[in-house]
């Protein structure tokens, strides 16, 4: 038996969010589970789900390593599945194994730095089943912190668009971490991109990466740039972390505005060429807003790591998983903003600035 | 070489629309083309986009055979495919093969009554394909008018669902001709159905023809009758032909509160079914909305007729086109609020009245 802290988060019917370092007796590891030693777990927007989203940073509660504060009741009402249910935080990291079952999986990882995916990896000790942990090897815990959810995540939006059959994608908050790998990867793949940022130095990030096709919201011509692009590369597949607004909406049409500039004759249900945005994440909570101007031949659906990777042959799986820990320090190479330990995560200061989801400033926590 | 009048819709780029009865000449057919004496035809919403959509009709100008009229911008904007390029209008109706190519399949309906489907059939004649044409037998032009876009429509969302592997489906609007159809396919197939409507008598005509499950959105509890309908039915899968506004994501938000009903243990993305809305009509031209309240376990798709009967084989298309001409008088039976001359359907007293779409008052065309 271990003792350690780790976050829990409790969201209670009226409203009230409790965020709080509690010490837990982690139990020997078992056949293959791993008893890990957390060293670094970064702060996805995934995990700010449980953390910040809808909560009011600004007039919580705060006192070393606990947290009180109240969540907007329409989110509230959302999250009624976890009423009064203490919940772990943190998708993903990486540690050493102290502790090993008898299993010979688990047994082989002894000792050795491990990346893992938990979802406790706020915390001290972490669990792990040993055939979801990645040796490390040479690389540190920190480069290995972030080796599942962008790496995946990215590798599966190629994935995906291969198996869908496109030669080409757009993607939306393209400067973060994650578009950053997927910049890469399209490269490596002979996959055409289209990187849409909202500021002039992520889009000079992105170029000074070797992108070819970034386009920048703020500008005035924005819709005339990203037409543009699809026309390039052939681009009628997107995906779009934003979600709320407008940022669907907009690539959705201007694909329809490519196609129907190459139609000869009028038709009054728009183009036949496919259409489909798939939204990955929620940055901006407010609703997607779907405009009707671009005909019937159009898909917007929801993206999931977990759904993906369940849909994925063992092979494919097996593959993805070498390239990225082959790739930790080129490829998939995350960069961190700060570094917090399991206190100063939870200060006002850190989660007011974290929880803005700002690109390219992401935190590692360092338990 | 046979004349006569047929409606001609042209939009300039500045907005003026013109729909005026323009006398043509009609070459004879030639192969396995038919003409067709056109005695009546549906006005479908389908047909409106070309003559009342966004149409300021209150302050049209009208003479006998013409109407000149405004548009509003954005769906000036929206339609720039077709600015200065006279369309012909009417999608769908019946009448008599008064002439025929030298084709057998085209002489074999020589003085027959037909369907058929020329996409000018607000017209004295139309030239169709005999392949296309559907032979009426002992119906009536009337009986046969509308046999091919309702039928085949309400055929198709059964189809796709069996495709998709649904048990049952959410049909939005569904007092209508074609929900009225779809209600009866669903008994005689035994698939699932709710049927969603907005008025009591609504409610109460498709109880009366046997529906086991009708929800009134006007209803104060209409969420909770919603939800209701489809834990009974295990309906995952709807189509919307309001598409406007929020009527899909009140779908998707109640198929996510039956699946989560069921989940032992929260999750922070929603639940793992699959919760699906085809777009299919845009009776609200007003944009969709999509509030983040059913995780990223969702797709919303726009859904059109001919892309569905492209992608299927050619015994499902004849086994779907015989049921409809076996079931003209019962299954597929339309019926018709008002019936008007090419004349008539050009005052502004039937254009105000059919351009509502209001439910179950469908206009016939008798040129």
């Amino acid at each position: 038996m271990t003792t350690g802290r780790q976050l829990i988060s409790t969201l209670t019917a009226d409203g009230q969010l409790t965020l709080e370092l509690e010490e837990k007796d982690f139990p020997d590891p078992t056949g293959n589970q791993v008893l890990v030693k957390m060293e670094a777990a970064p702060i996805n927007p995934s995990d700010l789900i449980l953390m910040t989203t809808g909560v009011d940073l600004a007039n919580a509660d705060y006192s070393p390593g606990k947290v009180v504060a109240k969540v907007a009741p329409p989110l509230v009402a959302a999250q009624a599945g976890r009423h009064g249910k203490p919940q772990t935080v943190g998708n993903e990291g990486a540690g050493v194994v102290v502790a090993a079952g008898d299993g010979e999986m688990a047994q082989a990882l002894m000792g050795q730095r491990v990346a893992c995916v938990p979802g406790n990896a706020y915390s001290e000790y972490a669990l792990a089943d040993a055939m979801m942990c990645i040796p490390l090897g040479d690389h540190t815990c920190e480069e290995g912190a972030s080796s599942f959810v962008n790496p995946m995540t990215s590798l599966g939006f190629v994935e995906t668009a291969k198996r869908e059959g496109n030669e080409a994608i757009i993607h939306a908050a393209a400067a973060s971490n994650l578009g950053q790998m997927l910049n890469r990867i399209c490269q490596e793949d002979d996959m055409g991109l289209v990187n849409v940022v909202r500021k002039k130095e992520q889009a000079d990030l992105l170029k000074g990466q070797g992108a070819a096709h970034v386009v920048n919201s703020s500008d005035e011509d924005f819709e005339a740039q990203l037409v543009k692009a699809i026309a390039d590369t052939g681009a009628f597949l997107g995906f779009d972390p934003i979600g709320g607004g407008r940022m669907t909406d907009t690539c959705l049409r201007s694909m329809e505005r490519v196609a129907a500039a190459k139609l000869t004759e009028y038709s009054r249900y728009g183009s036949d060429q496919p259409k489909k945005m798939y939204i990955y994440g929620r940055l901006d909570m407010s609703p997607t807003i779907l405009t009707p101007s671009y005909g019937f031949g159009w898909t917007v659906s929801g993206w999931l790591l977990m759904p993906f990777l369940n849909s994925c042959d063992m092979p494919t799986l097996i593959g993805m998983r070498q390239r990225v820990v082959s790739g930790l320090k080129t490829t998939f190479a995350s960069s961190y903003k700060s570094r917090v330990s399991l206190e100063e995560m939870l200060t006002k200061d850190a989660m007011m600035d974290y929880a803005q989801m700002a690109t390219g400033e992401k935190y590692l926590v360092t338990p």
